[in-house]
């Protein structure tokens, strides 16, 4: 058959999650750290479906009907709510709010409607590497910005780069950048108030034609307090006028991932439209019923108090995690910082240690029973070729152990088999 | 500010949705014939409840969590199996299908990966509107098929008109023809078998270069017996060699909409793993507890005894509507044919009056209290000035009859200023 797709031919890649899955299902032995699930055991099962009685007993038949194209008025309005509370700011509108099928939906409608083939997205590095094959798919590309020691964006070099960009005549593709701004997936790095303030002004001089995207998934998932950085919405009604704000956050990684439940806030109400006017046309709206039970369970606080306890539990599971490692890894040259929040580990491993998919190391792991997500999926040009990202969001605390134990195995194996190799 | 956006500027069109919807936020005392919701009284909410709650018991949290991509394994087996005992045909792989977030997601996939702006799908006269403004956002031109007076596609003037194309060098730009085939929105006909042969027999010769769209979404609910025509999936693998098929429905209609799930199956390999390159970069899958309920309704059988007594109901709202028009216009020009399923009445008004949303007729029964689907909506080329869709879907049986009342004062007091003006 003959059949002639459509001519953007990276959407056609194999998906990376997809490689992953294919992996594991060949290899039901295999301990995942690659996954960001989260685990079962701590998903709100019996919550929801007290829920889900409640709704029922009401007798509300509406929460089964259609809602929405842009989604619920109300879950709307009560987490614009709060996320004027975590911003500790106010005069933030439910009208420039959308919910959509997770926070990944509306990332995909953000770039969609910003974007066409050939157009430029600057990305952290590293950076979600489910945003870079998005961005592959609908043919944008994707440029690293420049990163100061600190894991923040370094603005002074950045000014540079667009001063480049703009000497080359290549700003106009410029569209956005795009920062994960809280516990980062895959870095666990959050985003500095100062790094902040330096991106706005410095994109504010672009006179509103470079966008700034914030992802704020795990923004809800610190470990002990939230990061002391108020989200990019609240700096100032001058700034924001010149730079348009894509702000993205879940109702699923830190409630019910089978929910699929997203919000977002957009402070340019003609990009906003233009989203909706997508999302009108690819589903006219999320599931009625799934925001219905997100609702009851943030009015009756049973979504924070679930909250409370899954950030004990990943606390609890990263500590495991890493103290494992740090025992195992303690006289090797592996390094990586302690997370305060979020899902994951990011490793940098020694320079010589490649750890890719095709990579020796990466064969090791498969060996020793253990996945990881290799650090060059996360970045957009291929520098990071040592760098491992580890999650601990599936796998339980006893589970954990052992994969940590299998991932050092690997190590040690490897280093053996490279020593042996310059022997030789 | 001066974003500038992707260049696909159709997509910023008001939708026309979106227009109906700001009417009867502007004017709650409107009836609605024009939504094409389903009653809140006929949603399963105590029956979902109960399911709910045995999820519960059971205590899989396993529902909660992520799903694959592709969709429940489960829900895609039950639903293929459900179409080869609908078609009474056999050989139906699984594999070959998906589940969407609703039938309009994966519609959209479908559409996204076949076409570029300025490819040419071909639509039924009149055709599901969603559709056209779905072709119109990813800059795909709809044009109307050449239709037989007895609703079904005039393959004759088909094959004449692929022959045009041929010679006029555009028949590259043909990618797929869509047909809703059973109990149309908005005409409630169904395609013959015989025209289904016809239309895969002539494709054929074009060697896999057209697709052919089915949109079941209305099948299941017929009134009294399913309507008499195999799906398209049916026909042989002969033709289906040479004609991609793509076949979608959805749960959501003939169960509760506000869970938003659909199904759809395609018989082109290379085309689905597109599409479902593309669902992963949108959302990676569909809310999975979503697909839980729906699994454990179809296997207790509530999702089928539902769907009886959501078919009984729809009829007699059928025919109180139906009845009411017959009463109030036998004496006029207006002119339908009884539908035997679906939620629509498909009405011919006198040549002479136009029904568009800018026409004097609309704003007579806007001024009367009642709502319609303009026809002209429903076209890809404005020919059908003198169309309304009615949908039962939304009111009560005494909703109805005001609303049926309502819309014959609208058509009578039209007629009278009408008469009056040519007096004058």
């Amino acid at each position: 058959m003959s059949l002639k797709f459509s001519q953007l031919g990276a959407r056609q890649q194999e998906s990376n999650i997809a490689r992953l899955m294919t992996i594991a299902l060949q290899r039901p032995d295999l301990l995942s750290l690659a996954a960001g699930f989260t685990d079962n055991d701590t998903l709100p099962l019996a919550e929801l479906t007290e829920i889900a009685g409640e709704l029922g007993e009401e007798g509300d038949r509406k929460v089964l009907q259609y809602g929405s194209n842009q989604g619920s008025p109300r879950l709307r309005e009560i987490m614009t709510s709060r996320l004027e509370k975590q911003d500790e700011s106010d005069g933030y509108e439910t009208d420039l709010s959308l919910i959509s099928n997770g926070s990944q939906q509306a990332l995909y409608l953000a770039v969609q409607t910003l974007c066409d083939p050939g157009d430029i997205v600057l990305v952290e590095e590293p950076t979600y590497f489910v945003l870079l094959e998005m961005l592959r798919g609908l043919g944008v590309e994707a440029v690293s910005l420049p990163m100061a020691d600190d894991g923040d964006v370094d603005s002074a070099a950045l000014e540079e780069m667009l001063t480049g960009f703009s000497a080359d005549g290549i700003i106009d593709r410029v569209k956005a950048v795009y920062i994960v701004s809280y516990f980062s997936n895959p870095s666990g790095h959050s985003v500095s108030r100062q790094c902040k303030r330096s991106l706005l002004d410095l994109l504010s001089r672009f006179e509103g034609r470079i966008a700034l995207f914030e992802d704020a998934a795990y923004r809800d998932l610190y470990y002990e307090s939230p990061f002391d950085a108020e989200s990019c919405l609240a700096f100032g009604d001058a700034k924001l006028s010149k730079v348009p704000v894509f702000y993205s956050t879940t109702l699923t990684k830190p409630f019910a991932t089978g929910l699929k439940v997203g919000y977002a806030y957009c402070t340019h109400r003609d990009w906003l439209s233009r989203m909706l006017a997508v999302k009108g046309q690819q589903d006219f709206g999320t599931a009625n019923y799934n925001q219905a039970l997100l609702v009851r369970a943030l009015e009756k606080g049973v979504f924070d108090e679930h909250l409370g306890d899954l950030r004990k539990s990943y606390h609890a599971k990263m500590l495991v995690l890493e103290n494992e490692l740090r025992a195992r890894l303690e006289n090797t040259r592996w390094k990586w910082q302690q997370p305060e929040g979020g899902l994951y580990l990011w490793l940098t491993a020694p320079e010589e240690i490649e750890t890719g998919f095709s990579s020796e190391f990466h064969d090791e792991a498969i060996k020793a029973g253990v996945m990881y997500v290799p650090g060059e999926l996360c970045v957009a040009q291929s520098a990071l070729k040592n760098k491992v990202r580890l999650s601990f969001g599936v796998l339980h605390l006893s589970g954990l152990k052992i994969a940590a134990e299998r991932f050092c195995k690997a190590i040690s194996t490897f280093s053996a088999s490279e020593k042996s190799e310059k022997v030789r």
